[in-house]
């Protein structure tokens, strides 16, 4: 058992969750929580580290087969990023998807047409996070990101994307728009979400391959990306609300498609 | 100018925004930001305090017939809830309703037919906070809140509404099923967001009196409130995604409700 903080492993682990520089350079990052710890794909698995009174209680959690190291509950607590650790973190390799991967006709369960979610310096974790996990339900069949964009690694966004982030394509593109401009000419639709958008969401088609563009949190799409797009598309709004949140936005339209799909397919969706 | 945290007002400050009791007691709430501060309606400003950073860059922010005291950056910073504090907070007086107003019949932009929100132990002030901020946007016309959810007025959901917590009429039950089935003797048809919903959101229609009854963010709605609903309904997921974020459920269902009633009506949203 490791008893103190300034053990080696220790170290490293903190510089895993704090640094994205070291979990890039390392090509790794951390998970926390039983659920996804489980649910780790287990080529992608480096390192499994539990408490010492989540090992008391559960001798036996990940079987034989899975090696676990335990830290005293105080030194896990140093590590962990969040306020009430649940006891258990890996280290996992990170996922190198290509462009082209995003269109995702691999994919089971998706209704066909490629479904892309692009988005353009999003900064909040949980908002990202949350975006991805509601992709992987909605049958998004990847995610684009500019450079700008918060870290998905990020030990926030890991935990918001409960699991999403294990199945769930992605690419930071270099360039952004010209990633966006590929997409297009390979088929997809672009329609870029903006308050000033001309279309009611609901009264375009997404049953074609589709990809819908996402700005940051204050200050939307640029000027440069919404050009771009082949429409805008706005979601109506009642009161005196200025705008939805990000993660929201982004949900309203992927389920809209989702919903599209289903009708004209009945498919997309479980159950 | 205010330069020490022992001042009377500084210590009541910090009680607001820390103690949801206190905040009862004294029946205000604290939000901050200048955009938040601008929008509070002047009947139920008690009380504005910017830094001194702020007032030496906008010495007439607010006007002159608004009064502001002045507080120094460090004590400003010590009564902040924000990690980057915008220099700006104000007291406002706490809001009541009376359960009949969630049905919303006074309020412009809205299609008419009541559409309710009932919210049973909803624990994530991101979450409370997000749900509300859509809910105005979406139309509905009041939320409903059992006794155990997070408090409103904790300053994280006031964050979260962006100002939506100034015009969204919200109530909480003490005895929430109860209140359940008052609403179901006013006409409302109530639909109870479950992961074993038998009929798909989209294959029922809201738009007659219609209330989304939405649970926990890990143990879902409670037996007892799933059964008093007429009808249960799920939101399709491709992938293994076992669940959606509560704040992203409750808005794909308030979002199906705006989109069909803008259908049937032409209304609902503006622009």
């Amino acid at each position: 058992m490791i008893t103190s903080t300034s053990n080696l492993q220790v170290k490293q682990l903190l510089q895993l969750q704090k640094k994205a520089k070291e979990r890039n350079a390392q090509k790794v990052f951390v998970v926390e929580g039983p659920k996804m710890a489980l649910e780790v794909p287990g080529e992608q698995l480096v390192q499994t580290y539990v408490s010492e009174r989540f090992f008391e209680k559960n001798p036996i959690f990940f079987g034989e087969d899975r090696p676990v190291t335990v830290l005293s509950d105080r030194v896990f607590e140093s590590v962990s990023d969040t306020r009430t650790p649940q006891g258990v973190l890996c280290i996992v390799r990170q996922y190198h998807y290509e462009a082209e991967e995003l269109l995702g006709k691999h994919l089971a369960g998706t209704a066909g047409a490629p479904l892309i979610v692009a988005l353009e310096n999003l900064q909040d974790p949980g908002n990202l996070g949350t975006i991805v996990r509601t992709a992987e339900g909605a049958g998004v069949t990847g995610i684009l990101l500019s450079q700008d964009c918060v870290d998905l690694y990020n030990p926030k966004v890991i935990r918001s994307t409960m699991g999403a982030i294990y199945r769930m394509p992605f690419y930071y593109a270099d360039d952004f728009r010209q990633e966006l401009r590929i997409l297009q000419g390979k088929g997809v639709r672009l329609f870029a979400a903006h308050l000033e958008g001309s279309i009611p969401y609901d009264e375009e088609t997404y049953c074609g391959s589709s990809g819908f563009l996402i700005g940051n949190e204050s200050q939307g799409l640029t000027g440069e990306t919404a050009a771009l797009a082949d429409a805008r598309i706005r979601i109506p709004m009642c009161g005196r609300v200025e705008s939805l949140n990000a993660a929201v936005a982004a949900s309203v339209l992927m389920y809209e498609a989702n919903r599209q799909r289903r009708k004209s397919t009945g498919k997309a969706g479980r159950g």
